[in-house]
């Protein structure tokens, strides 16, 4: 978790990821109530992060991202008017030697001229 | 594919949906290149976008993004340096009688008071 | 569509695929019902399939794999005690020159030895 | 982690999840020996599994499947030839009250007179 770089970042565990959670069963087509619920905790975290319509990305060291990944799952049960089933999915993206960023990430692929 | 609703959307077929395509077996850890050349089919269809960290998010009639989906899949068998292995993932999400949209989805998670 | 190779399978287009589809607000945790329903459709698609626990596994021509998932996805509407809302995903993997197939991938990751 | 149920599985924190790992920028589109020594990892994990042509399937406590999927995340960096980039996706599905197995999940689909 240590390094450098020169965007001054780990050479290794520092990734970029989504998480998106679904509350399964909870009669109502809308999870937004859950969403605001869970997105307390993400903003707790400390990680970088941004949401987006099909999900939450944050950035930085990989077992701060499960860390979170786990408590919003467990949270999910009891957000919004609860539920009995969640389905948590999460991508990590890791790159050894060049970290990726959430900024860096979505620039390398607009930079198109 | 027509409709009412507050929106002006269409009542069913109108979807919020997450592109990712990754070709395997490049020779480099950078994807950026074929991301570049994909970026220019997702311009030209013509439905609203958004390019992510974690892939493209787009918003429109379902057919649609079914079928830049399948473009961007075989393009990205051309795209950069080429490869001979592509995985492409879609993720759709519908609602009918209110229609989702890129912009309505995150300022209804962000909305939290 | 058509090719040759050692398997007799295309040079392009032939893939292996996982669906899965999520109903929201169903008011149950239970989706056994919706699945039912849908596992109808995947068999008279006629495409190899397999169904594990977390989802639809199928193999052939991509064309007819994404047409499958999007009458999939709309049937989920319909299916069990109807739902409004649908979130479906679909990961397609292909290989050029040497096709993909749903047994020969599992067997190359078993045999180790 | 600990309870009851008809299965004798705890009521809550047992899950039923898929892990899939992507090597990135490794010259070759087949990911064999990759998936061949990261399958070594599954094994000594202990927990119930299934190699499917899309990913893994693991079933057991979340906490044990975080650790797994963090584990053979790292491991993928020098499996097969090495490589610098590595995108791990981890889907879970948990029902509390009364937990998802691997077995019973397809059972519950096929079941269909």
């Amino acid at each position: 978790m240590q390094g450098g770089g020169a965007q001054g970042l780990p050479e290794k565990g520092w990734v970029v990821a989504e998480i998106f959670i679904t509350p399964l069963g909870t009669g109502s087509p809308t999870i937004r109530d859950s969403i605001r619920d869970l997105y307390r905790l993400v903003r707790q975290s400390g990680l970088t992060h941004e949401l987006t319509a099909m999900g939450t990305l944050v950035e930085g060291p990989i077992d701060e991202v499960f860390s979170l990944t786990r408590r919003l799952h467990d949270a999910c049960f009891e957000a919004g008017s609860g539920t009995s089933r969640v389905v948590t999915s999460l991508r990590v993206d890791e790159r050894r030697g060049e970290a990726l960023t959430l900024a860096g990430k979505v620039q390398g692929a607009g930079d198109q001229g």
